[in-house]
């Protein structure tokens, strides 16, 4: 199979490729490292991204950022970091990766556990990760050629400890649930599913 | 209670400011009525929208666009065209409204069903909608002074019979329900609730 990872280099997306190229091809893709190179934030650069790869069998996004800080001080400039770059950048990579994925190929996004147990500071990826599983819901009943599209939502993960204090009670999820959520979406049957690793 | 309704001139703002109005003070925002002229989409209009206003016990929103077409046919143009105006629009009219709202006020903005239920056509407005209800959860737990905020989420409503082809299978709900959702956040004391009117 041949697997477009987008974010290959991300705490994430280094686990999810290392396994993941183990049985299979895999295009890495950064802002600035990787095979080929490519800002989700400008589609511009996502059709030249699909013109190198080539067809493919699966796109893995393990990337986007959004903006974390108190509601009370945010701007609308703020919020759109978010909106931009988690959200619209991994819409962008279906929107256009749709037109060059094969027949019954897969779409696999990552939003996370803030869309349903916020923490300070965290409205803005809050709401992008809500968005992103409700986009992945509406655009599993609209993909053609039984094209499959999921999403995994982790918890804070184990290997991103600098993140614990932020997140106050909450038990980090291992990387090897992560990666295997990845790979449940990629190399199984599930559509529309928001993959909850919590 | 001195009460802002922006969009106090569409389908459901109408019902809702024709409720209100018997008992409460209400303040009419439209892009172009209405008692003060705000784009939801420029925050600077915002700002003198406030400071014309006064402080205030409740906004309202019943306002906001979104795309509605095929995903295969989809850009992030069109994709924008939600994210800046029903969602980011009415998530402006928080950021800046905090800071000008009495304290234990309350914002009541609007989503729908979609959301949970994507209709052909829906991927924008459901990604939308599914993003407003993310935020209201989070914002509840940062707004400060006992400021309260609840998103209504109304199915296919029966004064908009244009749409019931677009929405086969849904059963119209009644502009009473609707209008009593808006009452139960403005009036009541519930808090980050989604208020779903199915």
């Amino acid at each position: 199979m041949k697997i477009i990872i987008v974010g290959a280099t991300g705490t994430i997306g280094k686990k999810v490729t290392a396994n993941l190229k183990q049985d299979h091809e895999i295009i890495k893709v950064g802002s600035k490292s990787g095979d080929i190179q490519a800002d989700i934030t400008k589609p511009e650069t996502l059709k030249n991204l699909f013109e190198k790869a080539g067809s493919f069998d699966a796109l893995v996004s393990t990337t986007g950022v959004g903006h974390f800080g108190p509601l009370k001080e945010m701007t609308a400039e703020d919020f759109k970091v978010g909106l931009h770059s988690k959200l619209l950048g991994q819409i962008n990579l279906v929107l256009t990766g749709q037109h060059y994925i094969k027949p019954k190929g897969s779409f696999t996004l990552v939003s996370g556990i803030l869309s349903n147990d916020p923490v300070a500071d965290s409205v803005n990826v809050s709401t992008v990760n809500s968005a992103i599983n409700g986009f992945v819901n509406a655009a599993a009943q609209e993909l053609e050629n039984d094209v499959r599209i999921n999403v995994v939502s982790p918890g804070v993960v184990e290997d991103s400890p600098e993140l614990f204090e932020a997140f106050p009670g909450h038990i980090p999820v291992s990387m090897d649930r992560v990666v295997q959520a990845f790979r449940k979406s990629v190399l199984g049957v599930t559509n529309g599913e928001v993959i909850e690793v919590w």
